[in-house]
């Protein structure tokens, strides 16, 4: 496995002190807002920030303290009705919709709340009998980072003064990459667009419709073996593993660019109804998308406010609608979840080296960053941006939820949703892997997502 | 006249005094609150308290300091696009709705942008010429106070904890109330219910549905002169002052009370088809209304959280549909703005007095509170409750909207709204009159309104 | 008064004729519809032709047949839910926007009761104590052949093939309008634009804003008594009788034409706000309102199909609010309902005559018609078109509803409605008086809404 | 395979047999509908039978008269526009909804425009080029027979006198089952419910909630071979034909009944949120759902009207939410559509006889109806419902859409839907296949959708 050079905190760290890191994590990236940023909700999809340092905390309390030290107190037992997603009774959803109205408690308390539960778990860490179970709780407030970033951005965004989260980005200094060695060298710069011209050129138009070229890795299909293969922390969904038949079919070894879009756009890409899945084209209808979330002209927004468009950076913040689109403008496809992996495991040749899915441009403490998390363009099949795949967020054959509430968290979802996979630059480094599914709607699309393509061959 | 005792700033103290003291008590309004209380937007009616405290800084800085003082520069350029609610063209209403993602300038930065203005203010309000302009400002400011309470009190409603913004109200002392002289004497504590009843039990049903009786002031009708008289200041859709033919009526001395409604309720009202409008019918059922807004059980919603209610108070948080269904089930009706008016300025007798508008239960500095602003039940028409009546709000004969953005103030919401009468608790005291009309849409109930019933004679 | 020299039935006819005559118009309106004309709904403000056949005989059924003939049995027992607009319970209002799903009864069945229930009417309509009853059924069913006339056309609209229900218009021979010596002749013809402009071309902007000049009646205001005298059929809501106080004014002699409706678009009508009610400029940005209904270059939709507008014609289909944006930008304003009928009474000068509310261009049996129901300019105040006033729908002084379920007719709507004044095209000669208080939304405009302006003088 | 002993047309028969007899038949199920039963439409999923019956018509006259025969001039150029549902352009969406409310052309003048172009498609039905296109214009017209009946259902349900659009059912004489020989004999009678329970008495709770046992068919995994083989007609969706890996699984013999879902609604099954996906539960929530489609009390509504149900008929008009809540409930789940092909298919065992897809409770020409078409209980895996799989509509691989406006017949509906497989009682017989992909969104139920477990093993 080509090996990361990160300073985050390595996977195989003490589980203590993964715990401690990630909550440091969290309230690292909410330093930067105001008790009213903290409290805000822009819409139903999104969280305020001060509910996912809440939520995450309740996590802990619930299901350790609560439910494995004796005469444990809640810190404050009106505070579970609040901060409880998983609650399902009437009016529920109307709640969800409801918790930017939270201003109290306010985000100090709710921090001092995260202090008392931090500290209390403390002797838990280190219970080995706890480990599946605080495994899961850091991979669940590692999810939670990465919400709380999408959305006090997609918050923000509301304002029409455009307000930076962080300061506007230094030139970048080769860190929050890796493996850096690889940037800037040699064909695999070239882009999938420009690979199709057939020239170095991405512009006007570099990814005519009809048929396309792609520069990336082949597949002879066969059967791969996909899925969690048991070693180390997984959700539920992401097994059992199994085997599934793949056809011949190549993957792209770079994401499609803001330049790329910027031709689909010339091109007449959102006023083509041939282009777009029926739901898509009744999206863009109905709410006159015309481009991504967050451009405007040759800008977008970004966490440290409107800033130019870097033609070159990875596309984010689309639809699956869009990312379907644009494939079928660029005479490609979408590949599927099961595509994507086995690349990513490095089945497709003898010899061929794993992904390493620590690597990339993905979510480390602030402190090491050059600039906002955003696509900046990654080697590797992690970090960036998530990668839609064809493949509908379904079980895996023989399925089973875990029992009780914690198997409320993954099988519930398993319809109309669409899996990603990869990582994105708000992911926390470590958090994802091969079997990784991520999931969302196909017209959501205020996460960091992307589009890598594929090809029948 | 009788005379009002109160410590508010009398209405005919020098204009430089009451704007100061205007913009201190918003501020004292306010100043209880959190960043994110003053933040946050609980529906479309509503708006931020943060943005009251800059919305009415924004018209002195528009209308005073940029257009009458030579190169005054703006505080922020980019403000009034936030704060100014004129401002008519595609997508504002959005836009209304939008206010609560405001969190940058936060309160600090808008209680700063009010102290420069404020200050800058300084000179102008000397400038006799202006005084027509900033008394419109204070009246400007004064309604937002009342909206600042009534908004913030929906707000805080949302969540389940019920936080307060005041503290618990300790034991009245007579104060916020005037003349104190007269409470708890005589035949005029009797409520309409009971004088309706024939005794002074109010319970189960002080108001049994048919013929009923009221204790009031009567009306010989005739022609009765209204609107504002030309002394002092009113808004423009006071006047012009014209003549109406009244005919005989009497109208309640007291407001319906909270035991009266439950009267109401307890005989059915809330599913009597018969008794409502068709409209207030359709709200009725599409809602699910069966109660005043913020009662559950006995305890109500207020300012200083859930507290019992108090069976002699005043009802309020009642809409229109509510108050003339109510009326209908009484066996009355609303009155007539003229009704209210012509008993307001005594014109029903010879020496009739005519009433203060400064008295009753009124908005003073919160120094001067036992508890938090909520109807408690005074004598005479001003206080406790906006009072609804049957008039729609509609142009008096003759009137002419004032030229300009603020010409844009009254006159285009005259259509699908009612006028009120009064002032309620939240109502700076000074700032209504006998010719003041109120106006919302009938199903409008979180502002403090509530209900005096009339009758033909 | 002015004669109207009409083949309309008198409404001095014997009782007993007017309801033969009635049946049978309501029956010839709906003779040239199909089966499924008749049975389709396009709003749920509108109902279906064959609803209109039946609600019409249930209200003979119901209140005459069935409360007052022994033994009588119902022609259906299942008909009356069906067919009753009145009963108010759960589920009601869904069921109001269904009405078109009723495929069965069909209009066979329908006409089937409607002559078995004419039948059954004969003795009653021959007995006296019924007549004030008769008097009401026949009202009723007056309004509900302007409602199938304004519902089928809206409904027939729909269709992009735009299907004619009568044939397309021969030259009109002078019928259907009352007095005929008056067309064509003297000033009178000069509309209020070309008033206003000083000329007598009407072309490009007759109806400048500003300062308007007005060809109308003058009044010189004073009391007047107004609302239903006793004599003759009216509905509850038009009484009691009762004085009002008017200030002098004008009303235009002339309503608003296409003409001029065309120069208020040309001058940017449509896209100046400040024209505007608040509602209403939120209503046509919500619907991208930029002409009246039935509008479509230079031609319109009519019960003839689409025909080519007559600029000379008075404007129709207009709502509330485009009636009052209008009257802001020719400088005048809307009439009050009361100062209507002080002209429509001929109050205004000694010896001046009323005006014949049986003259205009208004409904007739088919038969008589040169081309369909149309406005095509009258004298008068009636026909062609009811004319908005600026007055909301409301009791009058001592107004009490009917008892009974009668009695739900008028009151319960006395919310959010504007008054209408005069009779259109569709409105059955002898069904309008002076007193005569239509109503609506303001922002409904499929009825043959119109209007005439007035002024302050 | 398995002989189906039919008097449909066989699928064998010549196309231009098959042609004539598929127009025939449409015609033949409109036929008992009133001119305004096949108008209107109930809701945007929901097409008028007139539609229907015009928009086959279309099909043929442009994708064969049009496109094939020189000179050949359309019968009406205005109804393309009407009927064709293919054509994506701004409002297009709009317009599906307003489908009811064309009132013109009738009928009749429908009825003309197909006898002239069936007449016309004489030569064509014999071109041996034009057998590939004419098999799909045929396969068309069977999927709107069976949308026609469907649509209808809902239309006439919505009236609350329950009209039947054919006659109640007389007894069954074992027609339209095959092979009837199979019925009522031995274990296979008992349903999954009887075995889970255990005994033969399938109430009060014939399938208990937890480890649930099933009567069904045994399948040991391995590589399938699934899509459409070549030979005879399939949509494009159906291919290519490729491999797939299973595990080993059991699909039961019988659909659920109507009494196993009365156990599951008496266990509390729409009240447990933790039965039913994320998405289920919002809409049981929001809809207020408790029972499939068509329940009332022990009776449900079918195209003969309000009719007891049958106990031990299979439940239809479930949802996919519906059907995926029971077998959590029953301790089961859905197949994949790739397990009940290969189990159709006859794969899992040597010797295996596939399933005669023209076998079961199909549509025949009404004719040779017992009753209306309902489901009544069949063996086989084809007939009374179609079943829902687990298996989202998605691309098999190498999937390409057929070029032109034809190849937005399928692959445009690929996200948010799952894959049904079997048919229908409303299905024309021959229609289906092993193969053939339905599909629907998880929340719509108006089809005859119902619910075959698997489980593995």
């Amino acid at each position: 496995m080509v090996q990361s050079q990160t300073r985050a905190v390595a996977q195989d760290s003490p589980l203590a002190e993964r715990f401690r890191q990630t909550r440091a994590l969290t309230e690292a990236l909410a330093a930067p807002l105001s008790e009213s940023d903290a409290t805000i909700q822009s819409m139903e999809d999104a969280s305020p920030a001060k509910w996912h340092l809440a939520h995450t905390t309740w996590f802990w309390e619930t299901f350790l303290l609560r439910d494995h030290v004796a005469d444990y107190e809640l810190h404050d037992e009106r505070w579970p009705f609040l901060f409880n997603s998983y609650y399902e009774a009437d009016g529920e959803r109307h709640a969800r919709g409801r918790r930017g109205m939270i201003t109290r408690p306010d985000v100090d308390e709710v921090l001092g709340w995260r202090r008392a539960v931090t500290d209390a778990m403390a002797p838990l860490v280190e219970d080995p009998s706890l480990a599946p179970l605080i495994a899961l709780g850091i991979a669940h407030e590692q999810q939670h980072q990465e919400l709380l970033l999408t959305d006090i951005k997609h918050a923000l965004f509301q304002n029409p003064l455009g307000p930076a989260m962080f300061p506007s980005p230094s030139p970048l200094v080769g860190e929050g990459r890796a493996p850096s060695g690889a940037q800037g060298e040699g064909p695999e710069e070239k882009t999938a667009a420009q690979a199709a011209a057939g020239g170095s050129d991405p512009s006007p138009n570099p990814l005519p419709q009809g048929e396309g070229a792609l520069q990336g890795t082949e597949h002879p299909g066969g059967i791969a073996a996909v899925g969690h293969d048991g070693s180390g922390f997984a959700f539920d969904c992401e097994g059992p593993r199994h085997r599934v038949l793949l056809e011949p079919f190549a993957l792209a070894d770079t994401l499609v660019t803001n330049a790329e879009w910027d031709a689909f756009i010339a091109d007449g890409g959102y006023r083509s109804a041939a282009l777009w899945l029926s739901d898509g084209w009744a999206w863009v209808q109905d709410h006159g998308i015309g481009a991504p979330l967050y451009w405007r002209d040759g800008d977008h927004f970004t966490l440290a406010g409107w800033q130019p468009r870097d033609p070159n950076a990875p596309v984010t913040h689309i639809s699956y609608y869009e990312a379907d689109a644009f494939a079928s403008w660029a005479g490609m496809r979408l590949p599927t979840e099961f595509e994507w992996e086995a690349i990513a495991r490095g089945q497709h040749a003898d010899e061929a080296p794993a992904h390493d899915p620590a690597a990339g441009n993905q979510l480390d403490h602030p402190d090491l960053w050059a600039g906002p998390v955003q696509p900046t363009g990654s080697d590797g099949l992690f970090g960036d941006c998530w990668q839609f795949t064809r493949s509908a967020y379904l079980p895996y054959p023989r399925f089973q939820p875990a029992a009780g509430a914690v198997g409320e968290y993954n099988g519930k979802f398993m319809s109309g949703q669409f899996v990603l996979k990869g990582a994105s630059c708000a992911t926390a480094r470590g958090h994802s892997r091969a079997s990784y599914r991520n999931f969302f709607y196909p017209h959501q699309r205020w996460q960091f997502t992307g589009l890598r393509l594929a090809k029948d061959i």
